[in-house]
């Protein structure tokens, strides 16, 4: 196969295989090549992923050795992406009553859920992760996007036990904000003990949701090892109950009357 | 830029967007070559996707022309994906008491939904679709996996209405097969009247459900172009509501005390 031809094929095949080795013989074999082919192939791949600013090639030498592709949302690529959203995000027309604002388009179109799962995978690619967690319902596309580029599975925690999940462990928690009591229930086959786990939701205040799936967590010996939630509100009146986690978007202002609404970069760009 | 750097950046750009089509000079700027390089550059990935058995890419000429990219995943690839969803789901360890079947691990793999997710697009690759719909919880990662192969946004029915929403539509339906009034809600600006949609689930006995999306598409001005369930159960002692249907696999029979699982392709793969 010429040079051209196994280029479109290898960018296909890491672009679908993130974060998982392959031997170059398993390349030399696939694409009837020279090793030596293969490197320059690899080499000419890597650069220009870079060039992208979406990831790199990794090789790893030795028998057991061979190459990899590590995702790796450039911050220029990031902060374009989450400033785009932030100008969708800021249109008054999105003020629902109570002071929420709308964005299920946003969470279903999946040009910007693909973002926000890359760079999610990029602010948590050197964690170890053997999960990503969420509960229904909104998280879920946004876990799937991040699941996807770190090649690990989704778990969903449900609200209500369902009989297509066999035997669950529940819990009750107290939510934040509307300090009502809430369940949450996980099938007890869905998830191995001891394994490393990354919780995805799409908002956050004052987090009673999220520490009810770090509690579940528990009941399962899991440790939690990344928390990222895609938009965090302000929330002035009590103390929250998350500390550590990574947000992307930060809901400054809602304002029912004005419809005023003020989105910030969250703290994944503080650094930046 | 060299030809060896425009595959893997040209590549990447139609994986990334299919089904939109985008001029020659678009592609001419971004890498900086002649528009007859860019063709050659064109011809060569179209032959390798075809190759691949991933799609194709179509080139339409005049002033406003271009090329655009279209998924269209192989009868083989298609095939060889679907047994191996068999084999995997006919372990008895997956009978759940009440004779269902344990999935959410399949469903949670992120490879196997985009599987399907491709599977599902080329099936529905010639009907006009502007939305996937798809009711919560374990339908969304499958509408989004055809979603974004199809590249159009994904509408999320819930069971119950949630604040963030907005105001919503709701109806009242009969389940099939429990014969219990069941709740379905969605946003009132979550979807334009007149569309086409393309309902999207991952298992239906009786349809009850099915048939309750489709009404409430009806409240909506909207048509249903299409319907894809994953998974399909025998339903012997009702008529089935929905007729026109695509399902990828199809459970034979599920025995609680024998603990046999059998499984065959869905409608799908009828014809092939």
């Amino acid at each position: 196969m010429k040079r051209s031809e196994r280029l479109v094929g290898m960018t296909n095949f890491f672009l679908e295989n993130p974060r998982k080795l392959f031997s170059l013989p398993y390349f030399v074999k696939t694409y009837d090549a020279a090793k030596s082919s293969i490197s320059e192939d690899i080499d000419i791949i890597d650069d220009m992923f870079r060039k992208m600013g979406i990831g790199h090639l990794d090789t790893v030498s030795g028998a057991s050795g061979g190459v990899y592709y590590t995702p790796d949302y450039s911050e220029k690529n990031s902060n374009e992406a989450i400033e785009e959203m932030i100008s969708i995000l800021e249109d008054e027309k999105r003020v629902l009553p109570g002071g929420y604002v709308y964005m299920s388009d946003l969470l279903g179109d999946p040009k910007y859920v693909r973002l926000i799962g890359k760079i999610f995978a990029s602010a948590f690619q050197d964690v170890p992760i053997d999960y990503i967690v969420t509960v229904a319902t909104k998280g879920i596309p946004l876990a799937y996007a991040v699941a996807e580029v770190l090649n690990v599975p989704v778990v969903i925690i449900r609200r209500d036990p369902k009989v297509t999940e066999g035997s669950t462990v529940s819990i009750n928690y107290v939510s934040g904000s509307s300090r009502k009591i809430q369940t949450m229930v996980l099938a007890k086959r869905s998830i191995q003990e001891g394994s490393n786990v990354l919780i995805v939701d799409d908002f956050m205040k004052a987090g009673g949701t999220i520490q009810g799936m770090t509690s579940l967590m528990q009941e399962f010996n899991v440790t939690v090892s990344g928390i990222g939630v895609l938009a965090e509100a302000e929330d002035e009146d009590e103390d929250r109950k998350i500390e550590d986690y990574v947000s992307l978007l930060k809901f400054v202002e809602v304002d029912e009357r004005t419809k005023h609404i003020q989105v910030k970069k969250g703290n994944y760009f503080n650094s930046k």
